[in-house]
């Protein structure tokens, strides 16, 4: 199988590492030989791993070669990316992509043009690096209906998590992203990674293919965690949790909510323990039960791995999916459950001045909504001022809501009140 | 895809169970359908699931038969299972089995069977139940090469081993292996679990596709737990760590450790938070990094999961692998590092008399092998008797074997000496 691999970043320094390195063990596991034909990227890639490959900047001329089988599109992006590979399947040539934003925001479109000249358009490295996921999901979960699932499918927002749960002296988001950055774990423009917007696009795609539904990543709801205070690592850890950015979906009588966002998790789960870039995802089948992958979420060698293994489905002729969980007919929109109905536990903050009553006060705008505590504690700030901070019982999210603006009303309240989910 | 399931127990259920339930599920999914012929058992199964499916006695007559494309083994044992299997791959039908005993013991011969008839064995559900391991290091790691794999792969040993760790009246481990019979998680003859024949199974079927090598069951190190007491794990908690059955294969510098054992693991460590029931399997590639799988590792639904996946994968016309690792051909013996140049660090607790200078004389026997040691505590159990609990750095087996001997023939001490190996 003749490929050509488009952009010379870290992954595909990744993927022609791994194909150099592990040849003979390729070739003796599928019977198969992967070769590189060409690669093709905009500046001529300096990295020692390409010496002896063929090179040409005009990415698209791949698709006009008759010695490239399979294209893998590695440049990123949205645009350059979706000309690709629209030409790639359009000639007849399977595509790997690791390209979590294009599928999530135009894999429905992809996936019919793959299907329609009878190739393939595969992406298990476009969530959490070399974690199997989508092979999880689509092939070894095949005959369960998934209840949920839940993941940490972002390794900088993961990092920067552990890094402000750390104990000893407080770091703030803002100096801890810096960290992140110098270390490389973060863009310069971290927006994508600390906002969401990455974890929505691998969500998006984790939830079409355990749901047999299209992408439809207009409906997560996204929360990053650019507003979490050093303040609440600290009760969270006083608490027993730790703050973990989360991805879940999950569908409950016939109603499907999908979002991202911070949630505190107990410190005993599972998830819980996933730290630094790690990335995790964590599965509910009706009959396998729960199944928890780990490992790392980004990286030449991790993604390269995960591009590879699919490389090594299509060598050994493996049958074309539908693209995402079912064959493409049978994709079905579910009915999304609407934002404010979707129920769950919250931690509270609330910043208060010490008032005779404030406590009570307090409490009783959430015992009037019937919103009940699982846990209470009050904490000095300063001579006069505190945090009441609380953890409920399970309650839709339009109560509480309506709860925290209520909160907010109050003249002892002197601050922004601090909600975040709690994990199961 | 027409099938018959031999063996009506708890998987031959679980298998039934979710074909009926999640039959539209599957067909969306695959495009194809999965339909159970008949059932073969010994005696007329009684479950509900079973009702209106058609029901023979005799097992071996399902190879006959034209309505039969695929065979499930779920009967196990080694003897009828064999017969059973070797028939329907003659008969030019694939099998599906979650036999681990046979494939560890006769897979080569049957792996050979299979693709001289070009039919299909599967057994994602002899390792780890619902966990999919088989296809992760098969198929998602297949790129590389694997340096470890380290895996509690016995729900049992890990059932008890929690229930021992658990704080409070402290339990033997004849009265916690009780509850677990009681309970239904052990058998009334519980040696396959309790001694790692059971593991021992499960690492040989790992190590042959991590590592591209036949099944060789006689070359792993097998050493069980019934000889744990529960003051190691006390001790255990006061170093860190927690006591955990693990099933570990290595390739170090061209040679190959194979062993099942009890292990002292980091709390911290990944492999530490898998409790009770629960399996987990961690995988190091050169590529990859650290991969952990995590899930149920029996019972009905995990692995009637897992062997559903491998009858989804035929009914999708998934390319037959090589059974193993490679293809068969390429399938080689790694060299076995002797047991006795294997290296760890261990734990030693030695129940002495107190005597002036017996703790110089223990570290003395140490020194004089160069045997370092990490941690070292006393604690008194009776007038004028004590522990000395150590913690050594890495040393080879052989060493601290020959150690451990001299430690027994001192007259100060009175008891056998404890050794458990140290994960990582």
């Amino acid at each position: 199988m003749k490929i050509a691999i488009c952009g010379a970043g870290t992954v595909g320094q990744g993927v022609t590492q791994i194909l150099h390195d592990n040849h003979a063990l390729i070739t003796a596991r599928t019977g198969g030989t992967i070769e590189v034909t060409v690669v093709a990227s905009r500046s001529v890639p300096t990295d020692q791993v390409f010496k002896g490959v063929a090179y040409t900047a005009d990415i698209h001329s791949v698709c006009r070669r008759d010695d490239v089988d399979v294209v893998v599109e590695l440049i990123g992006g949205t645009t350059d990316a979706k000309v690709l590979i629209e030409a790639a399947l359009g000639a007849g040539k399977s595509v790997v992509t690791a390209n979590k934003a294009l599928i999530a925001e135009y894999g429905d479109a992809l996936f019919a043009l793959a299907a329609k000249h009878e190739v393939q358009l595969r992406y298990e490295a476009a969530v959490a690096g070399s974690i199997p996921i989508i092979k999880v999901i689509q092939e070894s979960l095949a005959g369960n209906q998934i209840g949920w699932l839940a993941g940490i499918i972002n390794g900088t927002a993961n990092f920067i998590l552990t890094e402000m749960a750390a104990t000893g002296p407080t770091r703030t988001f803002d100096e801890v992203l810096q960290e992140a950055q110098t270390l490389g774990y973060a863009e310069a423009d971290p927006t994508f990674d600390v906002e969401g917007i990455d974890a929505a696009h691998k969500l998006t795609i984790l939830s079409a293919i355990a749901f047999d539904q299209p992408l439809r990543l207009d409906r997560v709801e996204i929360e990053g965690i650019s507003s979490l205070d050093p303040v609440d690592f600290k009760f969270a850890r006083e608490l027993g949790f730790k703050i973990k950015h989360l991805g879940v979906a999950r569908c409950q009588a016939g109603q499907l909510e999908m979002s991202v966002h911070p949630s505190f998790v107990p410190m005993t789960a599972i998830l819980a323990q996933i730290d630094g870039v790690q990335n995790a995802v964590l599965v509910c089948g009706d009959a396998a039960g729960e199944i928890l992958c780990a490992g790392a979420g980004a990286g030449a060698g991790p993604t390269g791995s995960a591009v590879v293994s699919d490389l090594i489905d299509l060598v050994e002729g493996a049958a074309p999916g539908g693209g995402l969980g079912a064959r493409a007919a049978a994709l079905k929109p579910l009915p999304v459950r609407p934002p404010a109905e979707v129920a769950s536990s919250y931690y509270l903050r609330i910043s208060v001045e010490d008032q005779p009553g404030v406590m009570s006060a307090v409490t009783s705008i959430l015992a009037r909504r019937t919103i009940s505590l699982d846990k209470i504690l009050q904490e000095d700030i300063a001579p006069n001022r505190s945090f009441i901070v609380l953890v409920t019982d399970p309650i839709q999210h339009g109560v509480i809501a309506e709860a925290i603006n209520e909160l907010q009303e109050m003249s002892s309240v002197i601050a922004p009140v601090q909600s975040i989910r709690v994990f199961r």
